[in-house]
């Protein structure tokens, strides 16, 4: 199904290079297998950046925001507000992912996918407003099939215009874990109290009226079933975006980071459309958030950290970064068994 | 009890400093205890370096080394060889953890606690064996009381002369898994079948093997149930060695980063002894060997990782740094709801 909004993928499976990276990470001065996890992650680098010795260069962590019409339903503990707020405290240097970016030497860059706010230019925000958020999806479909076209074209573009091999996925938007629980409800087939969470923390009656909503707007909407009829329906412009993001990135054979709930999500969309998208991402962590482990087995994922987190904005993509560091450095620069003469088991 | 070799541990706790850590972590721009773990772990590094802000400066990744007699009975996969040719690896940059003390900025010493071997002295090594070797703890206890005391001694010394406000742990032995093994059965009441594991790699006849001489061993010094009795009987000078560091690390309020099996059964011995030395302690993974789950069940520990890792080396502690220093960094440097004019929850 050629579709020039959707890149054709070709598999990243080679047999002689996988044989090479296994030969020379059982070749280290370590007991062989010894690096664990470490050890996998070793091999996907190698794959996706088709190198013996794959190297990271120039990560990006590119932030996308959106609003949500069905927040207005109080889906969220927190008001629409926080996302403009939030976007401008990104630029300011102040959020957790900001922080997190500047220890790892990752440029970051905040995408306005969608926000309901005007902002001023700056450096290192990218305006994209599709519209100044979502429509309702309680109430119909939360964009257009051309805002969703678009959306994905944008996300496209922007990771396209950037330089390096790897990208971290991060986003913002009261209200986006709803549109991701749809999506995975949808897209995954598991009922949708199973896929809905506390988000931002929402407390019992909250959730269960929030799980409420959210089967409605999935019955509103029973003939989306297609990954991007899905998308469409329930939104947002951030997750759409990501979409697009993902899909160049893997065009481009480079290393996605995937981080909680909302940015899996977007990965499962893509993975739906094509799904050797899934052989170029790196998992970087199980979100707290009550659906991402479900989400990340419909992905057949194994994510890196474990750390209850569930603050969405890339965080956890920036957090696990250091591992996919090391995991290169250790091919690069580890002795092997002859170069240190070292023995090996008996 | 005072005892000049075991320095008393006052308890960090320190309830109004906690309360202003908490308050300064719910005051961060994310919703409530959205960072997990890191929240847990920023509270822990505020109250061992006794800062609302705290700051990890010069960390020092030490390495003790030392090999076993046990091991000439086949314990392990390899041979005892292998402890002085890895600390020629570490020395010389080519081992696992040479590579990530490197990437992530830590000290790497090397301390021979008693390898069998003579080495050539140059920067990074410190030559503080005790004996070429334990004796075979199945003929016999391991080491003397006075070279237990000599060894813990020696341990303290060397952190104490050494910079910086953060001790990573790590070691090098052919045999130490059985040393850990047989720590942990005797001081915790694990059965010795639960406590012994694959090592650097055996298959199930040699685990079988390797589980049988250690129930011998076990039996052999039935009544040394008291820790440092226990200590002398079954090894080795790099566990005694590693327990002195961890007590003078502790005593001088240094942050301990704990790597795997091995380390874990040093901070066994040393918490059974002063127990308020796990306040200090900072668990980096669980490793793949057999008990190391069991081992931190025992400790009340939960470790920042969880990625199949067996390798020892301080390697574990080294991958888990960063996110101590993303601790700190957030703490320090994240804006709070106020000063980013960002709203709190509805």
């Amino acid at each position: 199904m050629t579709n020039p909004l959707i890149p054709d993928l070709p598999s990243l499976q080679d047999p002689a290079l996988a044989a090479a990276l296994q030969r020379r990470i059982d070749q280290k001065t370590k007991p062989l297998g010894s690096l664990g996890r470490l050890e996998a992650l070793m091999l996907r680098l190698g794959l996706i950046l088709g190198s013996e010795a794959p190297c990271l260069v120039e990560p990006q962590l590119i932030v996308f925001a959106g609003d949500h019409g069905l927040a207005a339903r109080g889906v969220s503990a927190y008001p629409s507000d926080v996302s403009w707020q939030m976007v401008e405290n990104f630029l300011a240097g102040g959020a957790a992912v900001s922080v997190l970016a500047r220890q790892h030497g990752l440029a970051l860059t905040v995408v306005d996918a969608g926000v309901a706010h005007d902002f001023a230019p700056r450096p290192g925000l990218v305006v994209a407003k599709i519209a100044p958020g979502t429509a309702d999806s309680a109430g119909g479909p939360a964009m257009s099939a051309a805002q969703c076209t678009q959306a994905i074209a944008r996300g496209r573009e922007i990771v396209g215009q950037r330089p390096g091999n790897a990208l971290l996925l991060g986003e913002m938007g009261i209200g986006n874990t709803s549109a991701a629980a749809l999506l995975l409800a949808r897209l995954a087939g598991i009922e949708i109290g199973q896929c809905t969470g506390r988000g931002t923390g929402l407390d019992d009656a909250q959730l269960q009226r929030k799980t409420a909503i959210l089967a409605g707007v999935l019955r509103l909407h029973e003939h989306a079933v297609e990954p991007l009829d899905a998308l469409a329906a329930f939104g947002g412009f951030e997750i759409a975006m990501m979409v697009g993001a993902v899909l160049q990135a893997a065009l481009e054979r480079r290393v996605i980071v995937v981080d909680g709930f909302i940015s899996s999500a977007a990965v499962l969309v893509a993975a739906r459309l094509r799904p050797a998208l899934l052989e170029r991402c790196v998992f970087a962590h199980c979100s707290n958030e009550r659906a991402h482990r479900a989400m990340l087995a419909a992905l057949g994922a194994e994510p890196l950290l474990d750390l209850g987190l569930r603050l969405g904005e890339g965080s956890g993509a920036a957090l696990a970064w250091p591992l996919l560091q090391s995991a290169c450095r250790i091919l690069a620069e580890m002795a092997s068994f002859d170069s240190a003469g070292v023995s090996g088991p008996r």
